[in-house]
Order: C-alpha cells, then structure tokens, then sequence
C-alpha cells in the first residue's frame, strides 16, 4: 500500500480551495430552493458510493458534499427561511472555527492553552457586563449549546441549595427538588431534569394567562398551590420558541427571591440582541438572574454548537464539577481550569468563532444586524396586518405568529396547513406552524442577517396567494 | 454608521485566504516550540486590544490569532508532543468541519437535514459493525466527546433498569445504583454520577492488581463485598489515559453478565484504533459490550469535540431522551429524530468531519497510520529498554511509562519531575507524569500521525541528557 504522506499533502493543499468553495456556496444560497426535495431513498443512494474502501481526493469530496447538503435539506441559511433559529453562519465566525479546528487546542486546562481560556473569560465578562452584572462576578462556560448551558444551571442550583448533593446524590434530599418554567419554556427541560434525576414530573410547567408569557403572579400563585415541591430552580424565558415572548423577568425575580429559589434566564434566542441598545432594553431585569444562557450560534449567527452559561457565582460550578486526577497537568482549582467549571472535560475551543466575529463586525456591527433583524420583524407585523391577517402574538422580537382572519375558526387548522404546505412547497420561502391557545398559527420568524425587506415581501405575496388558494379549496368541505 | 454589508462581503472573499494560512500553520508546525513560553500577563496584554469597539478585517484577526494561538499554548498538534490525547487535526478533518460551519445544517430533526442525519448513521454503522455488531442493531449518537458520551451510557443504563426513573427520577428507586469502574478509569465518572444525581459515592472505584488493568476477577471480588448498592452499570476502559490499560473486556463482560448489570466500554482513546485489523485484535471482548464510546476527536485526529455514544439498542435512548413538543417539525419517534435520542438538541453536524476524513484516507490509509503509531510505540519501549530505563507498564497501545533504572527509589519523585521539566523546557519536546503505584514515573504517547522515528530518537536522547543531568543533581541531596 502506498503510504498516506502524499495523500495527507495532497489534503492540506486544498484547505483553500476548499474554503473558496465554502464562500461560493456563501454567496449561491439566496439562489438556492430553500425546502430541499430528495426522498430518503435518493439520499441513501447517494451514500452508497461512500464504503470507505479506498482514499478519494479531498477536493473532490467537498465538491460532493457541499452539493449533497446544499440540496437534501431544509436550507436553515437561505435569507427566505423564516424558522427555527438556525442563522447562517457569519463568515468571520466560519473563520473562526476554522481556526478552532486547525490549532485545535484543548480547552480542559489553562495551562495547555492560556491565550484561548483567555480568550473565552474575556467574552464571558463581556456578555455578562452586558447583563448589567460586575465585570470581576462573571463565570461561566462555553457548552454546546443551551441545551447544555441550561443543564449546567441546573447542576449549579443543585450544588448550591444542596451541600450534600455532590458526594451523595439526590439520595441526600428529604425535600422534592422542583423546576419551575413556563409551560412555552423549550422542553429540553424535561431531558435535563431526567438526565439529572430529578424525574420529568420534577419540571412543573406553568401555565401562561395569554398562552405565551410568564408573568411573576402567576407563577407566584401557582407555586403557593403547587404542594409537595421544593421550589430551587426558577426559570424564566426570553424568548421562547414558539411566540417569542419574553417572560415578566423582574416579576419573575422577585417570586424567585422569595422563595429563596436559584432564578436561571434562559435567553438562548434573545440573549444575542443584548449587544444592542435595544435588545438589552427588551431584556431589562436579566440584571436580577443568577445565571443565564446566550447561544450565540442563534442570533449571534455563528457555526452550531456554541452556547454560553453565565453564572454570578464560579463557586457552584466548582461543587459540581470539580475533581482531581493526577494526570490533568495544573493546580486545577487555583488556576480555575475550565474543566472544573463545565459538564465537558476537554473541550474544542468554541468560543473563538464568537471571537472573530465579535472583533470583526465591532459591538456596533452587530448592534446594526439585531436592529435591522427587529425593524424587520416590525415590518412583516405591520404588513400582516395591512394585508388582512390576524396578529395573535405580541412579542418585541422578529417573530411573528399569525393566521387568516376568518370567520370559521373551527378550520382554521385546516387552512393554516394549507398555507404553510403550499409556501413551503414553492421552494422559495420556509416557514411553520404552531400552536397557541389550542389553534394552529403560521409562524414566521427573522433569522437572517441577509433578509431584506424584498425577501419580506416576497413572503408576504406568497402567503396571500396561499390564503386564496386555500380559501377557495375549504369552500364546502366538511371542517 | 456604515453598514455591515461591505465587511461582511470582505470577510465572505477571505475565507480562502485563511484557509491557505491554516495550511500553511499546519506545514509549520514541525518548527514550532512544542511548550510555549508567555506569562499570564503578556497574553492578557496581547488582548487587551480587542475591546470590540470597533471593525477589524479579518485577515488582520485571523494572522493575530494564529500567532496567538501558536506562540501561547502547549502545541499538542505538534509531532514532538507526547502527551495526553489531543492529536493534530488531519487536513481532511479540517475541511469537513469547514464545510459544516459554513451549511450549518442543525441535526435536531432528520427532515431539516436528511443527508447529515444518513451519514452520521452510516458512520455509526461502520464503527458499530468493526466492533463486532450486526448493521441493523446500531444505533447511537454523536457527542461533544468522551463525557457526554460516558454520561450518554449512564443515562441509557438508568433508562433500562428502572422503569420509573424517567417520570420520577431516582426517588422511585429503592435500591442504590452504583456504577463499578476501574480506579485507573477517566475520573469524568465522578462528575457524570453527580450530574446524574446519583453522587460521586455510587462510583465504586475498583482498585486493580497491578496498578492498571481491571481483570474479571478483581471485579467479580470487590461487588460481593461491596454491600448496599445495586450494580447496575459496570465500565471497562480499553485505554486508560494514565497508563494506557485495556480492560479485561471479556472478564468483566462475564462479571456484567451475571450482575444483569449495563456493560459500557470507554473506548474513547483506543476504540479509534479500531479501524486497523492489529487495533480490532487488541480490542477482542469490545463486541459484549451494550454501549461503547470511541473519541473520533483522540486516535481518529479529527478537531475537538467529536465523540461517539454507540449502543445495540435506541430504546433506552427514547426512553431517556424523547419529548414531545409542537414545534419540532416531524413525527420525532418514527423518524427517530437525533434529538430524541441525544442529551444535545439542536446540534452541531459533529460526524462530518469524520466522514470526510474516512472517506479522504480510506479505512486502509487510517489503518495504515494506526499501525505506524503501534510501530513507534514498540520502538519507544525497546530504545528506553536499551537504554537502560525502566518501562512500567504493558500496554499493547504507545504509551509508555517508565523511569529512571535508579537504585534509590525513594529519590525517583524527585527525579522523575526534573527529567520532565528539563525536557519540556527544551521546547523540543513535551511529554509528562503520572501515579504508577504511587511513584511518579514519565508517561509518553505517541499522538501524531506526523511521529516520525527521527522525532522520538530526538526525545530519547532529551531523555538521556535529562538523566544524566538529574543524577548529577541528585548526588549528595538529601531525598
């Protein structure tokens, strides 16, 4: 067998073309089909040809890939897809985490790679001086997503209301530990209070009066009849999923401080729009969390996973996660290593993509996109409105739910499928549909930082025309 | 203000640009120094410029961070590093992890990316199959790494024994679940059964015989006398990081067997190795196992954080992680959604890059690497022999540990420590310590696909001179 050197060169030499490609692919996708068409039969046939049998050129397997991705999805990058908050990725934040790959340095102990862990404090402080906290009170982690950085809350709250908790579990508990979240909070709540052992039933959901934002009194009165529960964990959100809504925070804070209870945000979405004046207004009372999650691979618009938990206090994070072993080369605790502050242990450097793109556009830069994202987001609200449709949401954020303004309700599921169906089958524009109050709704969301207002347009067209089509379609049709 | 536009475009057309300086820091590595030298201070220094006020162009960035991150850091991508398992990234590898930052395809849901979700699965296919499976019976997922996938493995055991546990948590469990693992095994366990909620005193640390490898018997002795719990998850490490120990798989596959216990082998470092006939061979036993982790982010060279969770079964994976909401777009259980079977949610398309570099070498070609890096283990461990060092442990993988052939072992501490710290501060070469029987001995790895036998003479003669050096200081001190 020849040796794999040359094949090895061959590789490296290509790394720019290959990222010419990705910027070419950059620049095509507001020329792509958002919703991608291939049947998983296509798919696999595709992948049949790959057994690994034999080395193949690098180039010619990017070329190959990024045309397999590019086509068999739901185009998440294109500047018409209006869904879940997924953004492109900011070049300079592909930048970014291609140096995170070529250095890949191991983020478990400072001592390895002083300048990255650096790097990631400096962040931290300044999301967290953002926050509205001290800049010397700030920790925290880079995790893979919020997902993790919510769970870590949860482990902090733990080792901070429990001094037993670390060495003997939950075991150690006489009380019930409980959750408390608005029922419109991301359900990974529900994995993370399993995954800690607390038990799904542990994460008591709060039903909203509006069906969308939590305010303080409700979750006060539902807590004082909630009986049975150890009320150590509250959670506000800002920014949920569904509606966009963002939770009373001060209200919220305030029910937390009476009962004593850790009071986690979860601004996963939102959090982002704090590097605008704006955004951090939309978020006043965050001050008052004892931590936080900000993913920026949403709005911050860099490459999955990246989330951040930023937390007032390291000392928790110490509790649950620190452990000494003799290999790990440092005086871990002094030095505050990032492994005894995080669920990971070696870690990729995931917060240089952050970095670049933060160094690059400038706070201000952002500032720009999260004020454009929110003109937008007004923009499509007003013209919805202007164009017949029902508002049923009322969020300060780029997210928008809304239906036909008809006069039988009782098909509105119907025709709401019908629309979001027929838009999403033209290939030009992505959406969905979700639930509020018990009714379908067309959920349309700004993600893109490349979204004009044309693209907004466009939408708007397609939707009227899919509103015609399915109102002539339900004429006469059983509901 | 100016808009974003034009940076964005800039930063859009660099990205070849940086790609072509990542290569070219791969090229240079060779020339680096291995440890790098600045203080605290210089590196808080060298970022206090970057107070995000302002634009910068991303060719100025990406130059400062390479530097930075080149001169200030412990170079484990370097071919003189022998140290912890942090290996450079392949080229290939590199591109793949480019090409998913820039389509950004968010693997929560398979409809959003139905060609990532097939490839992640192929590749868990084929290493499920190399274990010794049947294709049909693999399921799994992609993780930040070796501890959320070791975490991933606790959660499934749980999920599987205790009907109860999901809705109610480790309160609905009279007994006391512990997990049995070997003394020598990745301490991440500890942190894992305290997230888990089970605390750090259900790991029951089984001390092996020979200070290394856990045998069959040694385990099947300590639970009938270990009273009180319930040995519902028993770990086997094929690859211990300290020494570099394989597991008595098969003996304490047995040992599972007749507890009704979950048995999950930590292949995170060794499993990698399994790609070459010669590593499958090392790992005979790994195929009874119900769950295993392998790092393809260790001995498969791909960028921080790629691990892999693989199981013979989904349904505990279900069990423990599926919920369901109203905006997740698909039937999440029919699809079997990766969210649904993941402690992540929307998640990073984490198996490109390690797609991309299989299907770049070939199995043959990472065979063909894993087999020089055996070849160069053997060879470090005779050359120490002939050289008249004392090797300590036995691991058919290249780790080698050793010390000095001293006739005053009360002084090999002391010794051990100065040979290392005159090595490292070389900057030639970097290599560490570790316990072994509570004497500190010199631990080396063979980590690079780029050792060359030329680069571990070189480490052997720093060796040398390290020794003689260190006796001579030794002579006349009180020890």
């Amino acid at each position: 067998m020849a040796s794999i050197d040359p094949l090895l060169e061959n590789s490296r030499t290509a790394l720019g073309a290959i990222a010419d490609s990705a910027a070419q692919f950059i620049a095509a996708r507001r020329e792509a089909q958002v919703g991608g068409g291939a049947s998983d039969a296509e798919v696999n046939a595709r992948l049949q040809v790959y057994d690994f049998s034999h080395a193949t050129p690098l180039r010619t397997l990017a070329a190959e890939v990024f045309e397999l991705l590019g086509t068999h999805a739901v185009r998440s990058d294109h500047p018409r897809y209006f869904g879940l908050f997924n953004p492109p990725s900011l070049p300079a934040a592909i930048a970014g985490d291609l140096i995170a790959a070529t250095v890949n340095p191991q983020l478990a102990v400072r001592s390895h790679a002083p300048a990255a862990v650096e790097i990631e404090r400096k962040l931290l402080r300044t999301f967290g001086t953002r926050i509205g906290w001290a800049a010397d009170e700030v920790s925290g982690a880079f995790t893979s997503g919020g997902s993790e950085a919510n769970h870590t809350a949860l482990l902090a709250a733990l080792a901070r209301r429990y001094p037993e908790w670390p060495e003997h579990g939950l075991r150690s508990i006489t009380t019930r530990p409980a959750i408390y979240v608005s029922a419109q909070a991301h359900l990974a709540w529900i994995k993370i209070a399993r995954s800690a052992g607390l038990g799904s039933d542990a994460v008591r959901l709060v039903s909203t009066r509006d069906g969308m934002r939590l305010g303080g009194q409700t979750l006060a009165s539902f807590v004082a009849t909630d009986a049975g529960y150890d009320p150590m964990l509250v959670v506000a959100t800002a920014g949920t999923t569904a509606h966009g809504a963002i939770d009373d925070l001060s209200g919220i804070a305030a029910v937390a401080r009476n009962l004593g209870a850790h009071l986690h945000v979860d601004a996963a979405w939102a959090g982002g729009a704090m590097l605008a004046d704006e955004g951090q207004a939309l978020l006043c009372g965050i001050e008052k969390a004892d931590s936080v999650t900000i993913d920026p691979h949403k709005w911050l618009c860099v490459p999955m996973g990246a989330g951040m938990f930023l937390s007032r206090d390291w000392r928790p994070l110490e509790t649950a996660f620190a452990v000494s072993t003799d290999y790990m080369p440092s005086a871990s605790r002094k030095q505050r290593d990032p492994y005894i502050h995080s669920l990971q242990w070696s870690r990729r450097f995931i917060g240089l993509k952050l970095f670049i793109a933060l160094a690059n556009l400038g706070i201000d830069g952002y500032a720009e996109m999260i004020r454009r994202q929110l003109g937008l987001g007004r923009y499509l609200h007003s013209a919805l409105l202007a164009r017949g449709w029902q508002v049923l949401n009322e969020s300060p954020l780029p997210l928008v739910c809304f239906a036909p303004d008809t006069t039988t309700p009782d098909r509105q599921d119907t025709v709401v499928r019908r629309i979001v169906d027929h838009v999403v089958a033209t290939g030009v524009a992505w959406l969905s549909t979700v639930d509020l109050r018990g009714r379908l709704v067309i959920r349309a969301c700004i993600t893109s930082y490349e979204t004009t207002q044309a693209d907004v347009d466009l939408l708007l067209e397609l939707l009227d025309e899919a509103r015609t089509r399915a109102s002539i379609l339900a004429v006469g049709e059983p509901s």
